[in-house]
């Protein structure tokens, strides 16, 4: 796609991942970092260089290999790249030298936020770290406050939430020798993450806003979109944009956020380069990070919505793989992903070493509760198993979370509402079924229609029969779709329950079916589900087939023998 | 992932995806072929071998290296892998010697493939090929006929199209030298393609059916899934799957088929490989080709439904990019579809030479419509611009692919329909509103309720009156859920609306609302979509408190100024 070779200091998993992007777009990449380094492994070049991205001699000896020069890592030597801008003109640096040298020290990085206009936690520098200075500082913003490191800080490395007085010298302890500032306690309730490319002409264009959980201060978890409403998302990107908007440079940049308990948004920190918190975008979005950096930096196009998850309706999990205490055994949370619909793993070549970055799982689904359900399957947390013998489906069937509840007013209605029950079973949806009365346990019925969107359940069906109140009240009392059967009573040929059920007032419907007819309810709350499930769309694809082939054998057999022996032979 | 290394004979686009996906699970991967060939370029191995697939020593040094062999290219020595399988009983060979043979000789795969029960254009082998035998064999078949050559065939070199008894001797001189067989022309008026993967126990999965177009013979493009009705589909897919319970191998397999005019389908030939056909599951689906391929011979879990689109709702075309008369002048292509929202350019590290495969460009959308648009722009057919300006975008949004289509029988049930297109407005749904008439119309309606589906319709509102046949005919004509509105007329008061609408026989559900209540079908419509999309759940949930606040402050202001005021204050 370019003849320009590009070279990235770093060759850890991050570069691994922009030498895919680049091998698919047959970019050549040069590598500077430790012999076989997980990038070097897949490159399309031999001539990598062996060696630090902190050494000045490796940067120049791999700038002399390259035209455009990127960063995995921001950690690198800033003031060489400046150099070289001087040895080599016609080399390409992005991000810019600039840039990397205000990110990599996070206080500047703090000013430069506040200087343009973004809100970002207090802190202070300080000069001399004592227990006097500290002390101060705790006084002035209250406990716990952050110590933090100015440089080289990543994955928890280099903080110290100082809880108290008392905890200050074994803060000074852990941070000696490092130069620090102090940071007040953001008192968040999430943590959100923002990837954004910026075009060498200066555009930006955001990932979807997704929410970061660590553990032990390492990126663990990644909900892709974040679970927050789309105000609060739209914020978080506008902020993210002008972030990055602050920064003359070019390429990939991850923007780190807190998320306020009074819904206020700060900004916590900047990578310029790919991040962690955008590994979902290889299977949720059309255009990865990693191939988005590479087009940036070669300013190669970049369509309008390139970030945008692939539907409206995808959403992701990004689960961290770190070496098991048992060398390799995290390989069995691969392989339970494997086995599990929807997920994709990536391993980066590395050696597994306890708590090391080897790897990471992305789930996808349409549904957040599907990629939820499928996470804990894949962490070991259930014993629910997606790779199913045929033989274990009817038993698993039966013990998976119902998708519809089916509810009637009386026992008497089973015999009718049976049918729907049969249906179900048969295109193998799992299902509840109790009796719920409007009027003899108005209780029970709010307490359900309130509970069951909570509990997993998508469409409820309410047979009721004469004034037929249940489906009509259920679906007063929840956003889901609510069918309703009208089942003949002892009078009136069932026209009272269809007109007591069919006839609701505007803002509240009943999908409402013939009388008696439950079957066809089972599958109307079939083919809603196969809205978005394809599994259930193929099976009412196939039954509506069959159906087709039953009638046309019929109509074979009747042209065949003719009416009178059909009539008899029935 | 696995300890093993793969072999691969042949290096050349597919050789190269596989090793792309063995990179993400951390195989190790060595190479027979050409030194630099497209595969060992990206490879994380250093050991390949330079030279031929077809060298007996040459696969005994690949064998050599790796613990499992593997194809990428069918033309290959089979002699030297059953050879193998007794020098060395611990290496596994996928697929199997004998499946390669039966399927290298595509006459041997035609008889295979009948004593199978597969059905397949008629053909006859040619011991003595001269004028004299070509003649009789066109009287028999008729004109055109299709002359084959046996073993070695591939995009089209080895055919040759017999159009009348005068071509005969052309044919002959084209394929001297090479043993062949006769054909009999299909009639087909599609081409399909399913690729399959078969798993070391047994078990077959299908990717979805494609449709593609040859120019020149050679693959032009892919439609994903193929343009015809589901039942079609479904038929593919099962002869597909059953062609390949045929061959006792494993890995994945392309299987070409002849659609005919008279709906008949026909299997042409199988490739025992990753295929051409198959490069839109990178983008498209979950699991590519190449992984599942990667998956299936080192016996690794694959789930049950991992070759499905991302959603149902996901469609995709394939261009293959062919080196154009001016080197690189394919580049252009290329860059168009960099520039173009959801598609994606794979590129394979081979030198531009005219009408070479090069690459691939794939693209993904929820309408295949959208996915026809943005080729068009990508082949340079179109001067339309998918880069477009922020001052653009509220015009592009208003017309985002519609999720909910609203039909009516006539015009004259538009004031009452139109409250259902106010609530969608108001949520902001994407529909689309038109006039269907069963009686009127009725192809159109079919045409409607078959193709609604693959535009990336989720639900279908339809509002009718009288004799009201337009949601039951629709709704027996797709799998989605059809809500339906009675509409009232002049007499009867939209009784016999609501019957025509609700009484539907079991098998067909429609999902009825209260006459003239079309604010409820769109309400419906919102609850449906809601169950997997949180955006309209928590939009719904939202406007389910607005009305009851409304009913509140009613109440309170009803017990406020009394009854009487209230009466004459409204």
């Amino acid at each position: 796609m370019d003849s320009r070779t590009v070279g990235i200091l770093g060759g850890g998993q991050l570069g691994r991942m922009l030498v895919e992007a680049a091998n698919r777009l047959n970019i050549k990449t040069v590598i500077l970092d430790a012999p076989n380094s997980p990038a070097k492994q897949i490159s399309n070049s031999t001539e990598h260089i062996d060696g630090s991205f902190t050494n000045a001699n490796d940067i120049k000896e791999l700038a002399k290999k390259c035209d455009v020069l990127t960063i995995e890592i921001e950690h690198i030597d800033v003031e060489t790249l400046k150099e070289l801008r001087v040895i080599n003109p016609n080399l390409s640096i992005y991000p810019s030298p600039e840039t990397i040298e205000i990110i990599q020290d996070k206080y500047i990085q703090k000013e430069h936020l506040i200087k343009n206009g973004l809100k970002v936690a207090t802190s202070q520098a300080i000069e001399t770290p004592n227990v006097d200075s500290l002390i101060k500082i705790g006084e002035e913003y209250g406990y716990p406050f952050v110590l933090k490191s100015r440089k080289f800080a990543y994955d928890g490395r280099g903080n110290f939430i100082v809880k108290d007085k008392d905890s200050i010298p074994t803060a000074l302890e852990a941070l000696k020798d490092r130069t620090l500032y102090a940071e007040k306690w953001a008192p968040f309730v999430k943590e959100f993450a923002v990837m954004i490319v910026r075009t060498i002409d200066g555009r930006v264009f955001s990932y979807p806003v997704v929410e970061t959980i660590h553990q032990n201060s390492i990126c663990h978890l990644c909900y892709a979109p974040a679970r927050v409403p789309d105000s609060v998302q739209l914020k978080a990107k506008l902020m993210a944009e002008n972030t990055i908007k602050s920064f003359p440079s070019c390429g990939i940049f991850g923007v780190e956020m807190f998320y306020l308990e009074n819904g206020e948004i700060l900004i916590n920190e900047v990578a310029p380069r790919p991040h962690n918190s955008g590994h979902f975008s290889i299977d949720a979005c059309i255009t990865s990070q990693f191939e988005a950096h590479i087009r940036a930096i070669l300013d190669l196009p970049i369509p309008k919505n390139f970030g945008s998850l692939t539907t409206t309706n995808t959403n992701a999990i990004m689960l961290n793989v770190l070496g098991a205490p048992d060398k390799n055994g995290e390989l069995k949370t691969c392989e339970r992903a494997l086995a599990t619909p929807g997920a994709s793993v990536y391993l980066y070549g590395k050696e597994s070493r306890p708590n090391r970055k080897v790897g990471h799982i992305n789930i996808i689904s349409s549904s957040m509760t599907e990629c939820e359900r499928k996470l804990q399957y894949i962490m070991g947390n259930t014993n629910e198993q997606f790779k199913v013998s045929v033989a274990d489906r009817i038993l698993q069937h039966s013990k998976k979370t119902p998708l519809v509840g089916i509810i009637m007013g009386s026992d008497s209605d089973l015999p009718v509402m049976s049918a729907a029950c049969r249906i179900l079973e048969q295109f193998e949806v799992p299902f509840e079924v109790t009796i719920v009365s409007a009027h003899r346990t108005p209780h029970r019925m709010s307490a359900y229609a309130i509970e069951a969107s909570q509990r997993g359940i998508k469409t409820i069906i309410a047979g009721a029969g004469g004034a037929a109140h249940l489906p009509g009240m259920v679906a007063a009392m929840t956003a889901l779709p609510v069918i309703g059967v009208p089942v003949k009573g002892s009078t009136l040929d069932g026209v009272d329950s269809l007109h007591s059920i069919v006839q609701m007032p505007r803002g509240v419907p009943v999908a409402t079916v013939a009388i008696n007819n439950s079957t066809n309810a089972a599958l109307l709350a079939i083919r809603m589900l196969g809205i978005y499930d394809s599994t259930y769309l193929t099976k009412m694809q196939e039954f509506l087939l069959r159906q087709e082939e039953e009638v046309l054998e019929k109509a074979a057999r009747l042209e065949d023998i003719g009416y009178d022996s059909y009539l008899n032979s029935k």
